[in-house]
């Protein structure tokens, strides 16, 4: 191990160029862009080799010199396990892809990757002295960072919309939160929290809008890269809603390049968004470098309802640089996409993980995809967090009644 | 890696000391007992080393070698993360115990421990042959069965109590499991499910009936020994049904004991049970070697809503073996300490580890418990399945309006 925790270095703009010191608090540039993380990548590749990763406690942590928390006391864990990678044999047959696997982040606190920027988020906050945050959410990463939050004895303010899933309510109040619920959809709850941080209190930890959630979720990549022995997949297809996971995917392959870790092809990265809320495919569509905010956005996936992602530009770059592409599924076909990973496979998935079957299945079936290509599905979350997706309605036996012998599985 | 992937000998009976070869089918000794898998471990110790272990995949078959499967192709697996074992500070303080954590089975597929049982119970089955199992269960154990059986393609019949968390229905139902509802308690739902393993219709894989389930449970404890750096913890408190886990985390001592793998004292085992369903509660106390079908049984946490456990003898053995004890608590103290842990650790567990928050609490209250003594909590499952057990009605806010600075976090 490495004596230095963290190679972070300082932060820097994309847009204007600007580089700020990683030791003060910051939200956006002042040009209005996200920063981003920067390491001392020469000094980590001289300090650390990737083999000496193999040995390390298998959780996110692993990866502590890639990642902006100074100091191991720092922190703040509920227990991260690495994700499982699983190939999915039966599921590829049906769709006619030999090699289709998922990385499944179920395992995470919370059921869902939330919990990945939401450790790395408040540990980096906590290490900053910050006792307050204030987040506008979907409902996953408001559950995650209210988790969190109270594990580092920190303020967490949640605004949610209400039509979130009750699940992530439930999640806010047993953990502590201070939750708020909207009239609305995820915009109208950043607009509440903008002036709940515009009065001094608390620190704005919207998607984006601080630069730490970011290195968690690329931990997302780092795991995909390692489990596959340090080569990418020849496509990944990730469910985009505010898109800071591909992001983070993308900036991990990046740093690990840099590092000579990762070799071989970067992958096809792939957004898919359900049709009532699909701006990142209109604007790739279109050609153009900025969506468009998404007129009365609604889907069963709940979780990428997001009619304008704040870090549009960016990932609609990583498209069109990953020689990857966006593609829209209706709720039918999310359906459809999580009953036959379900049964096929045993696996309850979110409606955002079924979308990226629904969006195998069309890539597969317009020739986008290849029958021997590599196809990695990133189900975001439990389907636990979602009952209400699978219809359980059936007859009641009494005791003395017998099971008539069911016809053999199809 | 040794060569040999199991080092299962042959099946023995504990109450008849009959034995049976491992490579047919059984359900019970011919006796009424249930089968315990033995295994050469003499053999396995020339094998292998405790410390090999550490760069193998953090996963449960990384115990292989103490497992039944006999061969790795015969493995039917979800991706099973080691789970994590997590100081709880904050809970520890407020309940006087300063060396108090958590395992949290959580992040297991299905999001409960079952999927311990299930997937080395489904993988011996496919192993021997088995095509269709069926099994009574209250809600948690049918679901994790029923994943595995999708992915190993075999027939799956589950029957749940009508009364069942909804969230286990819908499980069932998304990985293709037929499954049946009854109007009455699990042991109702077991003497269908014997009807039909009479009739010739599946194998019988409830509870103890088939000796491979505990085999999968015994990696509950394989993990705790190993994470604690292969010594026990003072205590371990585990929410009690069927029982299995204790069995499990006692088999698993045992072995390692005659490894020489875990050293120094064994732990104390508290079984807590729910003041509405605690028949292993009133025959320890009344010293009896057996307990008595509870009564009209009923609990919120209703996975441990076992009128009479199968494997009863054996679970009052280990408690008394092991110094340890067995612990009734209400509802109202198991809500509580679910909302304490939340709160205070950020942990959204199932209502059976609200149990053990609250069996920790009255045993430190009577002295049973010492203050400096490492106490560990066995949180079977992910709160996620239980949503109505947190309340979580609230105000809705329209999008103008700004919220009021709230007090701090007390």
């Amino acid at each position: 191990m490495s004596a230095r925790h963290s190679f972070l270095d300082h932060l820097a703009c994309p847009r204007c160029a600007a580089t700020h010191a990683a030791e003060a608090r910051h939200n956006l540039c002042d040009c209005g862009s996200p920063l981003l993380a920067r390491y001392d990548l020469a000094g980590l590749g001289a300090a650390l080799s990737r083999d000496a990763l193999t040995s390390r406690p298998p959780d996110l942590w692993r990866y502590h010199e890639l990642l902006p928390v100074r100091r191991e006391e720092a922190i703040v864990s509920l227990g991260e396990p690495m994700t499982p990678l699983v190939a999915l044999p039966e599921l590829g047959r049906e769709l006619g892809l030999a090699r289709l696997a998922v990385k499944d982040e179920a395992p995470l606190p919370t059921g869902t990757f939330k919990a990945r920027g939401a450790a790395v988020g408040v540990s980096r906050a906590r290490e900053l002295g910050i006792d307050r945050i204030a987040m506008p959410t979907n409902g996953n990463a408001g559950a995650a960072w209210a988790a969190y939050a109270a594990r580092a004895r920190m303020g967490c303010v949640i605004v949610m919309p209400a039509d979130a899933p009750l699940i992530n309510r439930a999640e806010c109040i047993v953990t502590g939160a201070e939750l708020h619920l909207v009239d609305g959809l995820i915009g109208d709850a950043g607009a509440i929290v903008a002036r709940t941080v515009a009065a001094g209190d608390a620190f704005d930890a919207s998607t984006l809008k601080e630069p730490y959630r970011l290195e968690g979720k690329k931990t997302l990549g780092l795991e995909i890269f390692e489990q596959l022995g340090w080569r990418a997949p020849d496509v990944i297809i990730y469910p985009t809603g505010g898109g800071v996971g591909l992001l983070g995917i993308w900036k991990a392959a990046a740093e690990l390049r840099e590092l000579g870790w990762l070799t071989g092809p970067l992958p096809r990265m792939v957004a898919v968004q359900a049709s009532g809320c699909a701006p990142i495919v209109r604007a790739f569509d279109r050609g153009l470098a900025e969506s468009e905010p998404w007129p009365r956005a609604r889907t069963i996936a709940f979780g990428i309802t997001v009619p304008k992602a704040i870090g549009d530009v960016q990932i609609l770059d990583v498209l069109r640089q990953s020689r990857g592409c966006a593609v829209a599924v209706d709720d039918d076909a999310i359906l459809r996409g999580q009953a036959a990973i379900g049964r096929r496979e045993g696996r309850f998935i979110c409606p955002e993980g079924g979308a990226t079957v629904a969006a195998a299945r069309a890539l597969r079936h317009s020739g986008w995809l290849k029958g021997d290509e590599q196809v990695l599905l990133i189900n975001t979350g439990s389907g636990l967090k979602y009952p209400d997706t699978v219809a359980a309605e059936l007859p009641v036996m009494q005791p003395e009644e017998s099971i008539v012998r069911a016809p053999a599985r199809p």
